[in-house]
This record gives C-alpha cells, sequence and structure tokens, in this order.
C-alpha cells in the first residue's frame, strides 16, 4: 500500500508526495496539525492540509526572509516574528550576534511544541535567552506597541483561517506604529500565479501600501508552496532594500546559506511584467 | 467522472492537472504526443508524458529563452533553434525585425503538425518567410555548419529520450564551431532542485564549459516543470550577457512581454548559493 499526501494548490491542481509515514496527527483549538515523513522531503508539516515547511527546502523561506531585511539595516537590535512557530524564522535571526532580543507571537502553542517534537531543525534555536514566546494573537499583541521593533517578520499562514487577520489594514497600520523610525517590515506575501493566490497577494499589498512610504516585492523558488513562485512583501518606513544593502559588511558577518546570497537579494527584486502588472510595481 | 493528467516530477512526487478533455494523442516514430484542455492551463501537450508547453504560462520560458541573447546582442541576424516544434521559440524571435533567418530544426514532424493544429498560440509564425523548418535530428544537423550562425537556441526535451544527443559534448563541440565570431548558444537547461534533473544540469553544464569561454546560467519561475524552478544555460564566445546587455536599446524596440524585462534579465543571472555550488559558479 502507497501512502501518499495531496495538496490541492486550486481546485483543478494538485501536488502530492509520497509519504513514509504519518509521525503525527491532531486538532488544536485553532486548525489541524499533520506531520509526516518523506523520502523526497524529509519530515513536513501541514496545517490545514496546507505544507507548511520541508526538511527538504525549508531554508529557502527561511534565508528569504530573514537575511534580506538583515542585509538591508545590519543594526537591526530588537525584532518581533509574529506566527512562525516551527521556529526557522527564529533560528535564522539567532545567527545574527547583533540581534539582542527577539519577541516571537505565535497563536498555536500545539505548533510550537509538534515542532520541538518532530522538527528540531528547524525548532532549535526557540530556546535561545535572546527569544521571548509569547502564545497569543498576534493581531491583538501589535495593538499595544509603539516604536518598538527594528524588525517585524509576518511568519503567518494564508489569508484563509487563523491568519486571516494578518492581512487586514488594522494589522498593517499597528505594525507601522510598533516598528521604530527605520523599522522594516517583512512578511510572506502569497504568490501571483494561481488565481486566489494572487487575490490575496494583491490586498496585502494595496493595504501595506496604505502606510508605508517605501514598499517592495521580492521573489524566491520556493518548490513545495503553490505554483512554486513565492512573494515576499518588503516594508519600511526609510531603508531601501537594494541601496542600503551593504553586501561587504553583510559578507563579512560569515554567515553561511544555502540559498540567499547578496547578488541575488538585489535580483530578487525584480519581478516579472505580469507580477509587476498587478501591483503597479516598478523595478528599480 | 474526473479526468486528471498526473506527471511525475520524482517517483515521490506527482503533479496533477484536471482535465476537461483529451484532444489528441498518438505516437510518432520518436516519442508519445498528447494534447489536453484543462481549465486552469487551457491546451497544454505532453511527450511521452512529460509537460512541455501549456497556453497559461509557455510565455515564461519562451521569453526567457529568446529575449535574453537578443537583449545581449541585438544585431542578431541568423538563428538557429533546435527542437522548439511548439513554435513558441520561433514566435518570440520573429518579433525582432532584425533578424533575417530563422532555421528550425525539429526531429519529429508530428509535434509540428500537432502544435498546428491544437496550440497556433505557439505555432502561428512558423510561416514567417524568414523561417526555414528543416525535419532532421539536430545532433546531425549541425555537424556540417560552420561559423553560420549568431545564435543558437536548444529548446528540447530533457536529456530521456530523444533530446539525449542534444546533451552530449559532440553536439556542443559542433554548436561552437556553427556559431559566428560572436555567437550564443542559449539551451533549456534542466532544473537544479530534484536529483535526476541537477544530474543533467549538471553534466550539461560541464560540457559547455569544455568549449565556451563565457558560461552563465539563468533562471526563471515556471510552475508546470518539475518544482518550477528552471534553468536556462547562456554560452558565447565572447558577449557578456549582463555586461553587453543595452536596457535602453531593448526597450526602444517596443517588444511587449509578459514574463521579460531588463532588470528581471539581470537579476535572473545571480543563482541561490546550493546552485552555485552545483556547477562551481559566481554570481557577478
Amino acid at each position: 500500500m502507497e501512502l501518499w499526501y495531496t495538496e490541492e494548490h486550486t481546485e483543478n491542481v494538485r501536488f502530492s508526495i509520497k509519504i513514509k509515514k504519518q509521525l503525527y496527527s491532531a486538532n488544536s483549538p485553532y486548525q489541524k496539525i499533520d506531520v509526516f515523513d518523506s523520502e523526497e522531503f524529509g519530515r513536513f508539516f501541514t496545517l490545514d492540509g496546507l505544507m507548511m515547511v520541508t526538511e527538504k527546502d525549508e531554508f529557502i523561506y527561511h534565508d528569504m526572509i530573514v537575511h534580506v531585511p538583515m542585509a538591508a539595516k545590519p543594526d537591526t537590535k530588537k525584532v518581533l516574528v509574529i506566527g512562525g512557530g516551527d521556529g526557522g524564522t527564529v533560528r535564522e535571526l539567532t545567527r545574527y550576534s547583533s540581534i539582542e532580543e527577539i519577541h516571537m507571537v505565535e497563536i498555536d502553542k500545539m505548533v510550537v511544541d509538534v515542532c520541538r517534537e518532530f522538527l528540531p531543525q528547524t525548532a532549535l534555536k526557540l530556546d535561545d535567552p535572546r527569544v521571548s514566546l509569547y502564545f497569543e494573537d498576534g493581531l491583538k499583541f501589535v495593538r499595544s506597541r509603539q516604536n518598538e521593533y527594528d524588525l517585524i517578520i509576518v511568519d503567518s499562514t494564508d489569508p484563509f483561517g487563523p491568519g486571516e487577520g494578518l492581512f487586514t489594514k488594522e494589522f498593517y497600520g499597528n505594525c507601522f506604529k510598533a516598528l521604530s523610525e527605520e523599522g522594516i517590515l517583512v512578511n510572506q506575501h502569497e504568490s501571483p500565479y494561481y488565481q486566489s493566490y494572487a487575490n490575496a497577494m494583491k490586498r496585502a499589498h494595496k493595504r501595506i501600501k496604505e502606510y508605508f512610504p517605501n514598499c517592495r516585492v521580492y521573489q524566491a523558488h520556493i518548490p513545495t508552496y503553490p505554483s512554486g513562485h513565492w512573494l515576499f512583501g518588503f516594508a519600511s518606513k526609510k531603508v531601501d532594500p537594494i541601496l542600503d544593502l551593504d553586501a561587504e559588511k553583510w559578507n563579512s558577518l560569515g554567515i553561511e546559506t544555502k540559498y540567499y546570497n547578496t547578488e541575488l537579494h538585489k535580483g530578487s527584486f525584480a519581478l516579472p511584467n505580469y507580477v509587476k502588472e498587478m501591483i503597479e510595481y516598478e523595478n528599480k
């Protein structure tokens, strides 16, 4: 008997992975959590049946969501991560000795517990002394924060389900307020390729633009996400992700990465025409 | 009853598309040819069960295989296309009024006939007066050519089956000989993500490097190809794809594209570290 995990990328497109074993399955108060083991991708976990993290390629997503803003503003000291229960984003952040404090706000404690048990590859730095975990609603958490963070990373699920609030105008406005004068907001920005994802992406981008003077979008190849063409939003009060990139300085930090490098950093902001048109974006 | 087309990207990974109707199926002397119609991707055709072209996203592949070399060397006059039976590569080439002659060498006449009938979107320029079609083995065709083409585009299937000869040392050596003094060779270069494709990619790259002084690799997001992370090889006798790019000149041609633009052109040569390591590549 063969076991396959299948995700519907649209109602007409399916992506399937052959499973060696299902390691875990439970319903948290927020969502269904499953962990599988597979030949091709190693262990991976899904929320409500949607792919979150695989051992094989989580490095791509986590490199891009962390090192792009960190290379653009290397003096970042205090960071807020919203979501990111698998710990991969925190793991990459802890590699910067210059970072003094990391607050991670994850609504679903069970995700963290499950990842600590089954995905030590991503969760291993959640006990770093600079990290404080808050099991709360990120939307509420940022409401009370003001001028506090140099960087906010929204490492959320898609805007269907518990992640929905993290794509609202109210949320982005509160992020703006919670950021310091030179603060940066980075968020997972969905994909331009399939309609429902593209719609979410366009909405998110439009809302972020209402608050932040600099709104850029960058892209990466993430084969286990729908279409494999994934976007990240880079919004800031002052910092320009390309003009303010000090490649020499970042390279001098000696952070070894499997995906990110400073040339790719620059290249990732050059979007295809059909994506530019969706969001009225200019490559620079 | 639901009909699904399924491609095995590896023995452990499947990509499936819901089909409205199968429009065609036959065995040519070289391969099995199928044409389907689908909600998500429009019409698409497969060779030996592997995805070749979909109406929805063929623009990505064809933009990148044609406009990158053309923007790097806009005075290109004579072009050889090897493979490319769907006609999409020729269609993009015919948009340059400066191109005087296009030779297309496709081993399988049935592919061209089928695409003319079912995929006019890509095949419609095969009757352009500048185009000569040769239904021959590309490997043999280039053997007798010398200092003749400014650009050779290898728009082949994967190196498993009839496309195999187009990934050999002998073939690349003959391409070098068939190119003019400032000639460029571009080829579809497989994907770095899944092992068997990555192996083919590494082999091809190594062989091309034995002949060409400048060997670069660039990437695009092609969601219907395995992993969605697709590479192209750019090899030349003299031309540098970034230093010799005259963005202003290309933009002045007024060629409208849905994927390609000159900023993305530059960005596409910045590869992730794990790909750079596979082929001993330096981003520039």
